[in-house]
C-alpha cells in the first residue's frame, strides 16, 4: 500500500516496541496480568498518571472505552458526549451492546464539549422514565485534531463532580496532546479532575495494546471481572506491558507525537499554500481536517487513500504518524496541487459561499 | 518466574513469530483487515480449512468463542456443552453477558460430549418458556487433555444438524489435537462436519491472536459487525495476520504441538514412576492430569505454579508448552518424588479407597 | 387526585373494559395465550388490521416498543426516530438494554420525521464502525400531539424499504390519530407500508395491555421466545385478550379517542382565549401545548398537577382523556386565567420576543 | 376448556379482586406508582413483611425474578439455584439476557437447596475467569409442590451472608407456603434472613400483578430505574395495588391459599387409592407429582390438560388452584382410574423396578 495520511494507525510499530517485545520473550511468566513486566508497567503508570493510578491493560480502544463506561455506568444510566465522539460514532454501538446504556450527544462546532453544551443535557434527575447522566466523556485531542486545555478539561470535571457524575477521557491520542499543551499525562488528566481514561499507543507507534486507567478510586471497583466478561483479557499480557514500559519510560511516546504533530503542522503549511483547500480546524495535533471541491479530493484517493470527513460538506482527514516523512508530505502536496489545478477552483469558491 | 508446568500460555512466543511480525513491519498498511498479510492469511486459512472457510481474526479466546456462538444464536436460543468448557467455566459469564443466551452444561466422565449426553438436554423445542437448543460446542482437544475422534465429532454433528442445531469447536489446542490424531485441520473440522471454529495460536507459540472460522457458510452473517460491535476488533491487523502465517504456513503449528505433546508423554512416564501419583485421564496431547496427596501437590506448588483443577478431589493439571524441556521435566519430577517422599504415600492411598 | 389534564394515563378505565374482564372471568382457560379469548382477539385484530397481521400482546407501551424494535434489529443495527421520541426519552434506555442497539435521533420541529430528515441519518452503510441503519420508527400521533398524513407514513416506508429497512409504528394513541385522520388503522398502518406497530390501548381506556402488530411476515420470527425472554408474557393472558376484543370490537376505541380529541379542541379554544397562552403545536389529537410564563404556570401546577414539556422554554403540556368532561376545562380555564392575570402578561410578550 | 389440574394460573380470578378493581377505578390518578393505592398496598407489604420492606410492583413473575437477580447482581456474578428452578428452566433465559450474569444450578433430589449443595458451587472466588458466587435463589414453595421450613431458610441465608452473597426467594407459591407451615409472610422472609423476595398473587387468585419486596435495604439501590428500563414498570398502577390490597389485607391470600393446598391433599388421596399411580414427592401445597405409565398418561391428557413433568421418567404434574372443586377432583380421579385400568398396571409395575 502507498504511504499517506489515511490514519495514524496505518503506520507500523516503532522499532522500540519491537525490541521491546523481543526482550520479554525469555522464560516463564504468569498469564492474565501476574508477571513482573505488569509489574513494572504499572509502576510505570503511577509515575507518569500520579501514584494514585490503576491501570488495566486492553486490546484496543474500543475495549478500553466500553471498559471506561462500565466503570462508570450501569445500564440505566447515561454519558454526555460530543455526536463526532469516537464511543457515539466509530464503535458500533458497543457501549450500547456491552453496558446497555445510553449516550446523549451534542453537536459542537470543534468536537469539543463545554459545560454549556453539557447542561443542555443535565435534567431529568430522579425522574425513572429518563435514563440518568453519570458520566461526560471527552476525546483529548478530539476526533477533530482539536485539543481541551487543562482549564477546559477542569471546568468539565467540576460540572461532572458537581452532579455526582464522573469524567471520562478518551486519550487515544493523549501523547499528542500532552506534546502539544507541553504538560504531563497527571497534568492532563488527574491533574484537572478526570475520574477515568482511555490511555492509548496504538495510534502512536506502538503493535496493540491499550488501557484504562482508573484515577479515581471509587470507580475501582470489580474491573477485574468486568474486563474479561467483555473479552478484554489478554492471556501473554506480559508483551503489552513491555510494549507500555518501551512507549513511556523512555520518551517513545513523546518523541513519536512530537513528529506526527510536527509533520501535521508542516502538511498544513503545504495544504494552504493550494487555492482552495480550506483547513477547517485549527491543527493541533497529528490531523489537518480541510475542505475541497470533491472532484478534487475524489481524484486524490485515487493515488492516496484517505477518509471523507463529512461527504456532504466535502470536508476530507489527513493523519500524519509516527513515520510520516517529509518525502510523504511533498508527494501528496504534490498530488493535491495537481487535482486542484485539473478541478479548478471557481467550483470551490463558490461551494464555500452557502 | 520459574520454569514450569503452569500452562501452555505461560511460555513465550516461538521465534518464527516474532520475525514474522519484524517483516510485517514495513511501510504503511489499511487497518481493520484491509491489508495484504490479511489476504494472504485468508488464503493460508483457506488451505488448510477447505475453500469454502472465510477467517475472522480476534484478540483472544474468549473473543473467538463469544463470536461463534454470537453467530450461532440469538439470546433466547441455547449451547450444549460440557461441565468442564472453556466457555461454561473459565469465561467469566461473556457468552450470558455479550450473547444472553444460556449454556445447558452436562456432566461428563472426561469433558468429551456424546450423542446420548447430549440428547439429554435437547427437549422443549418450540416451548416459549425454554431456551432453545441450537448449538453444540465441544473443545479439541478438550480442557481435560482429551481427544475426540473424527467419528465422534461426525457424530455430533449429525446430531446437531437433525435438529436444526450447529456444531461449534473451540480449537484453542486443535493443533495439538491434529498432531495426535495425524490429520489435518480440514479433516477434523469441515470433514466432520463442524460449522464454526474459534481457532487459537496462542496456546501454542504465538504472540497474541485467535479466529473464528466460519465453515458453514449460513453462519457468515454480519459477523464483520458482531466482532467489532463485541470489542474484537483490532487496528493493525496485519500482525496478527502475519502471526498466522508464518504459524500455518510452514509448519511452525505441527512443530510446535508435536513437540508439547511429546513432552507431556514425557513427563507422564515420570510421574507415573512415582508412588501415589495417579494419572487421572489419557494423555493425549499436552496435559497430564493427576491426583495426589493434598500436600504433596501443595508443597510442590512452594517450588513450581500449576494449578490444582479440582481441589476436592485433589486433582491437578500440568500443562507443556512448545518449549518445555527435558530438563525441565526432570527437574519437576524430582520435586514431585521429593514431596512424595514427605508427604507419604499412605495418605493417597487411604485417600483412593473413598 | 385532582382531575385535570396530567396525562391520558390518569384516567381509569372504562366501564365496558371492567365488564370485558369480569365476563372473561369463568371457569379455567390455558395460560400465556393457548385460549379462546385470544383466539377471538387475533380474530379482531386480523379485522383492523388486516389479514396479514399477527399479534402479540404484552404489558405495557415500553415492552411493545422494545419487543418490536427487537423484531426488525440486533445489537449492531440502529433506529432512526425523532429526538422527542418516546423510545428515546421516555424509556430509560430500555431499547439499549435489551436490544443493544443505537437510535440514531433527528431533531424535528414538530415530533415529525420526513424523509429528508431521516437521510441525514443514512450512510455508512456496510461500514463496520458504524452501526447499521435498519428501522425508521415513528409515533402516531406523535409525542408533541401532531399527526402524520398517510402520504407522509408512505414516504418514509417507501424510504425505509429502498434501504432494505423497516418502518415501526409507536401507535400508543393510534386511536386519536384515526378519529381525527378519518381512516381505518389498516389504511394507516399496513396500507401505508408500516412494518410493525406498536398498538396499545391504555392511555385511551384499557386498564392494562399493549400489543405488538406484525404486519410484514418476514418480521414474525421467533417473536414468542423474544417477548417471553424480555419478562412480556402474560399468564392469564385471557384478561388482556378480553380488554382488546371490547376496546376494538364496538367502537370503544373510537368512542373514547373522539371524546379525548374533542375535549383537546375544547381546552385549546379556551386557553387561546387567555391573552399570553401560546399554543405552540398543531391540536389534531388528545393534547395541547402551550407556552406561557413560568410563575404562571408554576402557579396553576399548585392546583393542577401536569408536566413542564420543556422546563426552559416554559412549554407544558395538557393531555385530554376520554374521561375529561366540560367542567374539567371549565375549571382548569378558569384557573389559567387567574394565574395569568396574576403573572402578568408582559412577562410572557417580552419572553416571546426572543 | 374444560376445568382441570393444569396449573393454579389456568383459573380465573377471586371477586374480591375484580371487585376492588372496580372500586379503584374512580376519578383521576397519577400514573407509574405515585397514587394512594400505591401508598396504601405499602403500608400493607409492610404489614405483612415487616416495617423495612419495601415493594415495587411489576407484571409477572420472570419480571419479580429478574428484577430481584438484578437488583442482587451484576453481570460478571452467579446466582446459585436449584436445577429445576424456574428462573432456570422456565424463564427463556431471561436473567442471562436482562441481567446477563450465570446461573450456577445445583441438583437436588426435590427441588430444595441445602447448604452442603450450595457449597459444591461456592468457589473461585477472587479468581477473574470464573462468574463470583453473589445470590442464592431458593423457590418457597419450590417448583415440585415441597416446601423449606423456616429453619432450612435461615441455614441458607446463613450461608449466603457468610460468602458476602444473598438470599432470594421465589415467592410465587409464598402464600400456599405460609399456609401450609403455619407461618406469618414475615416469618419465613425477612425472619428467616431473606435479603430480597419475588411475591405473587397471579397463581393465587388475583388478576396479573407481581412484587419484589427488597428486605435487604442494601439491595434498594436504583431499583426504579432498574424496573422501568427492563420493561416492567405498569402506567396505572392503582390496578396492581388495589388487587394486592384486596388480597393481603383481609385474608383473601390465606383463604384462596388453604383451599388450594386442601384441594391438592384431596387428591392426593384419591390418586394414591389408583393402583399402578405412585406419588412421587410430599404433597405439602397445592401441587401433586405422579409417576404412571405412559400410556394411561397420554390417555388421561386427551380428557384433562396437564403437563408432564418429566416425559423421560413418566413424571406428571396436577395443580390446584383456589377454585378447584370436590366435583373436579371426583371427575378426574374417575378419569384417571378408567385410563389406569385400561393401561395396566403390569407396565406401571414393571418400570418403577428400575
Amino acid at each position: 500500500m502507498k504511504r499517506g495520511f489515511g490514519s495514524d494507525n496505518h503506520s507500523g510499530v516503532s522499532p522500540e516496541i519491537l525490541q521491546a517485545i523481543a526482550e520479554a520473550n525469555r522464560g516463564h511468566a504468569l498469564a492474565y496480568g501476574d508477571d513482573e513486566w505488569c509489574q513494572e508497567a504499572e509502576r510505570v503508570f503511577r509515575h507518569h498518571f500520579g501514584e494514585g493510578a490503576k491501570v488495566y491493560f486492553v486490546f484496543n480502544g474500543t475495549g478500553a472505552n466500553v471498559l471506561s463506561i462500565d466503570l462508570m455506568c450501569r445500564s440505566h444510566e447515561a454519558v454526555v458526549c460530543a455526536e463526532t465522539a469516537h464511543i457515539n460514532v466509530d464503535e458500533c454501538g458497543a457501549p450500547q451492546r456491552v453496558v446497555g446504556c445510553r449516550l446523549l450527544t451534542v453537536d459542537t462546532p470543534d468536537g469539543k464539549l463545554t459545560p454549556e453544551l453539557v447542561k443542555g443535557r443535565l435534567h431529568g434527575f430522579g425522574f425513572e422514565h429518563h435514563s440518568q447522566p453519570k458520566a461526560i466523556s471527552i476525546t483529548q485531542s478530539t476526533e477533530l485534531g482539536t485539543l481541551y486545555t487543562p482549564d477546559e478539561v477542569r471546568a468539565l470535571a467540576e460540572l461532572a463532580h458537581s452532579h455526582n457524575m464522573y469524567l471520562h477521557m478518551d486519550g487515544a491520542r493523549l501523547a499528542n496532546a500532552a506534546v502539544a499543551l507541553g504538560a504531563s499525562f497527571e497534568e492532563l488528566t488527574a491533574g484537572c479532575g478526570v475520574d477515568i481514561l482511555s490511555f492509548g499507543g496504538t495510534k502512536n507507534g506502538m503493535l496493540m495494546g491499550e488501557s484504562v486507567v482508573v484515577l479515581n478510586e471509587k470507580l475501582d471497583v470489580d474491573a477485574k471481572y468486568r474486563r474479561k466478561q467483555m473479552t478484554q483479557l489478554a492471556s501473554k499480557m506480559r508483551f503489552t506491558a513491555a510494549q507500555f514500559i518501551a512507549y513511556l519510560e523512555c520518551g517513545l511516546w513523546r518523541r513519536n507525537a512530537e513528529h506526527s504533530n510536527r509533520m501535521a503542522r508542516r502538511l498544513e503549511e503545504e495544504v494552504r499554500r493550494v487555492p482552495g483547500v480550506e483547513v477547517i480546524y485549527p491543527v493541533q495535533v497529528n490531523g489537518v481536517f480541510a475542505r475541497l471541491p470533491r472532484e478534487a479530493w475524489q481524484a486524490l484517493q485515487k493515488e492516496f487513500f484517505f477518509y471523507d470527513w463529512d461527504f456532504d460538506r466535502d470536508e476530507v482527514r489527513w493523519m500524519c504518524s509516527f513515520d510520516t516523512t517529509e518525502e510523504d508530505i511533498t508527494a501528496f502536496a504534490a498530488a493535491l496541487r495537481k487535482v486542484m489545478g485539473q478541478s479548478g477552483q471557481t467550483t470551490c469558491a463558490s461551494k464555500t459561499e452557502h
